[in-house]
């Protein structure tokens, strides 16, 4: 079964010179995935009516759908709607009804419509019109249904893209598209991609349908698996397997198989499954660690308190470091962690505590203690795992992975924890 | 002075499927911007050998620099490298220096390198080999000089493109171009961007040379003034003036001119410069403005201690809110914000104590006390200065603003209580 592809156009000066982020083409290639289509290309291309007509010419030639983002306002330089239209031998002519809502939308925002807004009414010749909820500038789908091609214009405000493609774009290309894709995301963590990718290099090299491919996160790695069939219970068959499989490779390594799944939510989860509270203390990373937890909504439940002790006076005033702890071993040390997260417990009574204390540098570095070099602690119900990790790359990164790996560690101490009180401790 | 014309392809099948935002196009377009660089065309294309090349051909076709990110990793499906050397008529060869390079970065992370990984240290003949000193690819620049054509190769993940542009492929694209480009970034917070936009309309409509862009980051602006001229002293000269104009129209919501100063550290630089020390006392920032704060270089001679009272418990165990105060008022209010910094201050002896207490949403809103609701609490040497803020978006933009918002007050305050203790209070 040949899937149908699309291609993103992406129109607007501001994008090029890197005023605002393309944030519309990774919302509608996620959209367009999810409804089984392929997509080959994006393209970003200016307000420049030459080159916007080459771009969609070119898309029109390797594409079946083309959606253009963007272009579709009142003033002089938007000209999506009249270069596309052209691209597909159209016309424009006044719509009536789109003159209408314009007028109607501007009565509700108490304000009066100047002369270009009316621009915004001029629509392609046997188009379907799609109307625009959230703005003054309506969209269409220019078909050719001969040649199989389908030009969908939508307004760049994202508010007013998103609500559009929802309600009218997604319908419109579930009617087209025949059979369904489905994806699933298999989340590794504490392993690097080129070890994960030769775990499952004989896969990959063996992939059709299911494909599978690797993404590298800070600290992580996401393999996908996406299978295509006639529905979607074929498909779900496809991918199954595959998964069954990656699961038997990476076992515990693997935090979720969810798209809506981050590391700091799975941690959360087992945190508040297994009723627990969490408390963290950290050094080198500033704050981070305790950032990444809270940003899970319904965390407040669980998360007790957090401390940033990053000064060795607060080390010991707040998380109760021995200062003989500090002036023996430092307090880059596994014994300065292992204080800490002891301190936080007896402080706070959280069943689980978590502390950083490392060098993300540019400066404080040493020949035996050097930048990058983080200890990471875990108390759970009292004990405690110790970890000593190494970092490269500058001090935003060494706090991004020092982040990530405090979060893998006290997923792996609260598996082992509740592994070892099920099993009995060997 | 004809400018030179660049063309951005991205690389990875994850930007065409949707699961990452390419953040690299806009981080690449504004670099180029400010080098004088036209960007007609941004593309993106996933790790299909066949499809790269054209669109890499196309790009050449109409462009003097192309650059190339992502699809330099280790694993089988990064095919950039040798794609792009083909279309330039080079071949691989293995570079001992990458090698070794490799061999290092693997030795500091305490990982053994797999054999996939030196398929990272194979490099297109007569390239300038670019290191990577935030990961293991190494990046390269092709040059023809006879067809004036320049192929740049850089890393996908972000801080490995930053760092390897700013210390490799600015000096080269730098060189390229004839005369001087001088541009200056007026950072503005505070204010909103259409408002920041209405203030220098004017400016905007007349402006050629400089040329005047405005960039709308989390809670504040940023006003890019860039002139070309023969030389660099003519091109300052041209820039001069509109930033004095800037600064009049901006006054004391400008926190910096100068390119390498964030919010964060202009507040830090504040607080150091006047050899202050700073603690915070966090809930619905969970941390994260600690976290800003600490991403300074050096800020640990000031930063004295973090708090994130999550729950209204350690509110009161740890920063001393009066249970009356959160029953009467609640935790999200201008007196329990209040209390916080009174109670952190007496806590931790620090001159400057923030805190920040808010609906980050999605639950917990009502009423009266809606999602966005943040009430931010600044002491300077125990004046406390509170601010009631309304943000909008989700959880995350919720945070984030207030972060901002939390940063710019302290700056306000500070300068506010040199200039009364410095004048006199009115």
């Amino acid at each position: 079964m040949s899937k149908l592809t699309v291609e993103l156009i992406s129109v607007g000066t501001e994008i090029l010179m890197g005023n605002i982020i393309n944030t519309n083409a990774a919302y509608l290639a996620e959209r367009c995935v999810r409804l089984g289509l392929n997509c080959y290309y994006q393209d970003v291309v200016g307000d420049n009516a030459g080159r916007l007509k080459s771009t969609i010419d070119t898309a029109l030639g390797r594409a079946d759908i083309v959606i253009l983002c963007g272009g579709l306002g009142p003033t002089d330089d938007d000209l999506t709607k009249e270069t596309a239209a052209a691209c597909m031998g159209r016309e424009l002519y006044l719509d009536e009804e789109s003159k209408a809502a314009i007028s109607d939308y501007f009565a509700r925002i108490g304000r009066v419509p100047t002369d270009n807004n009316w621009k915004q009414a001029m629509m392609p010749k046997d188009s379907i019109i799609l109307p625009n909820h959230n703005g003054t500038a309506p969209g269409c789908i220019i078909a050719d249904k001969d040649k199989n091609k389908h030009v969908i214009l939508l307004p760049g405000p994202p508010e007013e893209l998103k609500l559009m493609f929802e309600e009218s774009v997604e319908p419109y290309l579930s009617s087209l598209t025949p059979g369904a894709i489905v994806s699933k995301t298999v989340k590794v963590c504490g392993i690097g991609e080129s070890k994960a990718e030769t775990i499952i290099s004989d896969l990959i090299k063996s992939q059709s349908n299911p494909t599978i491919a690797t993404y590298a996160k800070t600290g992580e790695v996401h393999i996908r698996v996406s299978a295509s069939a006639d529905d979607e219970q074929a498909a779900r068959k496809l991918v199954k397997p595959i998964v069954k499989e990656l699961k038997e490779r990476f076992g515990e390594a693997i935090y979720s198989t969810s798209d809506d799944v981050t590391l700091e939510k799975a941690v959360v989860d087992l945190i508040i499954g297994n009723e627990l509270t969490v408390s963290t203390v950290e050094s080198c990373t500033g704050g981070l660690l305790a950032g990444r937890l809270v940003s899970v909504p319904g965390v407040s439940d669980a998360f007790k308190s957090g401390l940033i002790t990053y000064s060795n006076k607060s080390k010991r005033k707040l998380a109760g470091v021995k200062k003989s702890t500090l002036d023996k071993y430092g307090a880059v040390s596994k014994q300065t962690a292992t204080e800490m997260v002891k301190g936080l417990a007896a402080l706070t009574k959280s069943d689980i505590t978590v502390a950083t204390t490392g060098i993300a540098g540019p400066g404080g570095g040493t020949a035996d203690k050097p930048v990058g070099l983080v200890y990471i602690a875990c108390s759970v119900c009292g004990n405690v795992t110790v970890k000593e990790c190494h970092f490269t790359g500058n001090r935003q990164k060494i706090r991004d992975n020092s982040v990530t790996a405090a979060l893998n560690l006290m997923r792996q101490c609260i598996l082992k924890y509740y592994s070892e009180k099920t099993f009995g401790k060997e």
